[in-house]
């Protein structure tokens, strides 16, 4: 296209809720506008590339034999109440009446309409499997929407959802999915990673998360440095150490001593000239109605969702005064293992820990040397801790490291939790009446897209991966009113265009240096500069923005290197 | 694709609420599901002719310079009430709140999203002209909706909307859609003719609907049976009839008759023995809280809309009894020109009429022999009235006819309506602020879908042009235990797969006869059947779906048979 006809409206200035570059970036390349909290507009450079994500996830979502769909987004209460969402989900429901007083939401997310439309037209396992998906259109009512289109209200998402007959069908299914996924961000051109993910609120058995590695991830990934294991940090599972014989020192006698407003780690630490890894906190938590302690080294953090699936609890929260009281007999922060009157979980962390520091369940005290078996029980020990840096990889030998990254897919063994609820049922081969097995598999579309601007940017502009580029290659006349030059540029963009090259012909009357500002902003993979005194010499200058390399070619040479440039960094992705 | 892996469940049961053919055969077809009331989903089968209409439109709008965007469904209540549709628009916006109390629509149209957004970003004459579209999904809460998709409440549509500098641009802009749109509908391979269309309450001032011919189309349409014109009925204009020096009869002398119990049209030609072409009707109309009385002959029927743009009216409807009893002295039901206090207006059907019978504005009388001048008069003469086949052409001497359409695209000139309200300006050559002239255009997505099948039918199902096709061909083998029957049927399969044509083999172990009634249904246009008989001597039947018609080939030739069919079928719409 021509720049001088595209409604590219770069600019320098950022909305001042722009927090994480891809936002600033996007904004200031004219890719979105924001038209209310959390709700944007894709400009048409924008829209370009969400098409290319688009046109990817479409191609691997057929290769992989699922079949397109297109469901509502505005879905009737009826189906919600019937799946138990309708009073579960919070506020990000967004709930209202048509002009018939009946209850609609906005779609977040289809798993009750899919179910809904398979459990009307599949009747038997000939039916099955069964996966079909949509790229669509989701509300998500946020608290805080922030970061742009990266935690937006309004998104584009796809998501599929597959239907088996049984669990060996359901695992092929989630296999096909996690090869297609990985196809899509490989092809994307992004540097990615999936990683075992808790299953979360959405139910189901077992999940995946696919991370764009990024310096600004709102998440931590946990991975191996020798083996393939990699977790997001909910999920990081810690290896049970080895029980080793015997602990540094003797058993001492346990002892009790007074520690006045002595109450943090630190202090204690401080105070008792001891260790944090010599104190163990004693935490109670609430675990649907009824207490429980979970004691944990001093020096490490309790991961709550571990606790919540040990306990197989639905809901877990910290125990609020009265039932602290109840367990320990003392107020909030004195609590410690001796005498405790509740179900004890130790972290794995205490399995070779003795004369340990523990609160005293009585006001202003700590018992120290206290030891397991001797002084107190535990039901269980289990991994019950945030992993960290220098931990030991639960698959092998290796050592655990820390890499940030952004979700921007996930897939999900569902089991049996919306089909059983709404009664997803087929017919076997024995003509027996069977509940199907689902597996559900989003990505962000939008997201994927701030990720990938997360992912490669520098102090000029976004950088784009040559897949995602909104146009590959942008043609750069210095000055438009030099006849020769200008013609140049012209044959040049008319060759591209012929080959079929997604191609910007910057022909607008504005200084080279405006121009090239544009350029880099906007994140053109290959510039080609069409000056007086190269051309001269039959030449013109290829700059290639991820390297900031720039070389003279004869003018003969330029579209084929510029197509092969091209098309070895398409093959890399493919 | 595989029928046996297909998700393209068809049946032969309709919906009670299915009233056309359309939303019978997409449900029996497999193509769409209701969710709930005037909310569908898309099977696969449906998705992909939605995807093809997507496809064209995609690329004729790009053709012709519009730039693709994507704007959110959920807008602010502030944009309308700037632009006064928030009150204004009735109960198909719906309306709500979001977790902060604060108030959204779901958009039923973006006029102001999209004038929002230019406003901010466009500055300068430079920048326009400007054409932007997106194909999004819409909501408008329908108080009845029906037929499907075609009267649904959430409906994708393509909507495109212009901005110019000067009314020659608009015009321009105008024009291109024009033509985008005859080219759309064309590669659609579909029946349809633009016509002239009242502006209505979007706004602005010139219009055409572009109507797919379906003899159930809900709308009648006006043509010429010798010039071009072509209108919707409302628009439809009538000739102004020459002024004939005479009438029938001369004038007689005006006369009261007593008339009890005679009030309609019919009932006062059989009591006073005339033709109602001689009887003349007065209607008293509220047009923004004043009245007016519209004459007309006694075989015509008012067009309120005519009315309307006559007296430049915001609001017009019936008068009510205490407005009409101050207008004629007298209760609903006698109202006449003679001695009326109101401004009068006439249609042009009474120019040639004299001795007329009209209401004599008191209770159970009529006039006979009212003559225009003598007995009253009016303010102006105007085209008033519905337009009917035999009418005379407003544009030349020929007739006018009628036949029925579907309406599947708008285009608007909208004019300075948005741009003024919400004061999307821009910077002149001259450094002047100016307003930015508009203009509008639709395509609804889905209901050309259902309009074309409205057009393509028989008993035995759907019948699709080549452009919209779901799959071009079906390749029928009799039976598939037969190993000779099923390898050339594959291999016919994997020829035109590899030519890149969109095929179904119909690998089912079913009866020929399901099979063949499935492919009728869901209207592949070539069936090619593979049977024993025909095999052993090298040949295979190919049948045409629109025209039944069943022939015998070499299988050796009959791809390249198949696929000249397609492509002479593509190149006739293209």
């Amino acid at each position: 296209m021509r720049y001088s006809e595209m409604h590219l409206p770069t600019g320098r200035e950022v909305p001042s809720d722009a927090e994480v570059i891809s936002h600033k970036l996007m904004i200031r390349a004219g890719m979105i506008r924001k038209l209310t909290s959390g709700i944007y507009s894709y400009l048409p450079l924008g829209y370009r590339v969400i098409r290319k994500v688009e046109q990817i996830v479409r191609e691997e979502m057929d290769r992989a034999g699922a079949q397109e769909v297109h469901l509502p987004m505005v879905q009737p209460a009826e189906l919600w109440q019937e799946s138990g969402r309708w009073t579960f989900y919070g506020k990000e429901l967004l709930r209202f009446r048509d002009r018939n007083a009946r209850d609609y939401c906005l779609g977040p997310t289809h798993e009750e309409v899919i179910t809904d439309l398979v459990r009307h037209d599949v009747k038997t396992y000939r039916q099955l499997p069964l996966n079909l998906y949509q790229i669509q259109t989701k509300f998500r009512d946020e608290v805080r929407p922030r970061f742009g289109v990266m935690r937006c209200r309004e998104f584009g998402m796809k998501d599929a959802y597959s239907f088996d007959a049984d669990e060996a069908g359901a695992e092929k299914s989630y296999q096909k999915m996690f090869t297609a996924y990985n196809n899509i961000f490989r092809r994307c051109g992004l540097k990615y990673r999936p990683v075992e993910a808790d299953s979360g609120s959405i139910g189901g058995s077992y999940s995946h998360e696919f991370m764009v590695m990024a310096e600004s991830g709102e998440d931590a990934i946990v991975f191996c440095e020798k083996c393939n294991y990699a977790a997001n940090l909910e999920k990081a599972e810690i290896a049970r150490p080895e029980k080793t014989a015997i602990a540094e020192t003797d058993p001492l006698p346990m002892e009790s001593v007074e520690t006045p407003n002595v109450r943090t780690i630190e202090e204690v630490s401080g105070f008792l000239n001891v260790s944090p890894k010599q104190i163990v906190k004693t935490l109670i938590f609430n675990a649907d109605g009824k207490s429980c302690a979970v004691l944990i080294r001093g020096d490490q953090e309790v991961n709550e969702i571990k606790v919540k699936n040990v306990l197989g609890a639905a809901q877990l929260e910290l125990a609020d005064d009265e039932m602290i009281l109840q367990a320990t007999g003392a107020p909030r922060g004195f609590a410690g293992p001796v005498g405790i009157k509740t179900r004890v979980l130790a972290d794995y962390s205490l399995m070779n820990l003795n004369n340990m520091v523990v609160g005293a369940n009585k006001t202003d005290y700590h018992l120290k040397n206290v030891n397991l078996e001797r002084d107190f029980k535990v039901e269980s020990y289990a991994d019950l801790r945030i992993s960290r840096p220098g931990d030991l990889c639960p698959r092998c030998s290796g050592m655990i490291q820390f890499v940030r990254g952004i979700e921007v897919g996930h897939v999900f063994k569902l089991g049996v939790k919306y089909s059983k609820a709404m009664k997803a049922l087929y017919l076997d081969r024995d003509g027996k009446e069977k509940t199907m097995i689902m597996g559900c598999y989003g990505i962000g579309i939008g997201r994927t897209v701030a990720a990938c601007i997360e992912q490669n940017f520098d102090q000029n502009g976004m950088i784009w991966p040559m897949p995602l580029a909104p146009f590959k290659v942008i043609v750069v006349p210095v000055n438009i009113n030099e006849p020769a030059v200008m013609k140049a540029a012209e044959d040049i963009y008319a060759e591209l265009q012929k080959c079929g090259e997604e191609v910007i012909l910057d022909d607008r009357d504005e200084r080279a240096g405006v121009k090239f500002k544009d350029a880099d902003l906007i994140g053109i993979p290959l510039r080609i500069v069409v000056g007086a005194k190269n051309l001269a010499n039959g030449q013109a200058e290829l700059k290639i923005r991820k390297t900031g390399q720039s070389t003279l070619h004869a003018i003969t040479d330029l579209v084929s290197q510029v197509r092969e440039i091209i098309a070895a960094e398409m093959h890399n992705a493919a």
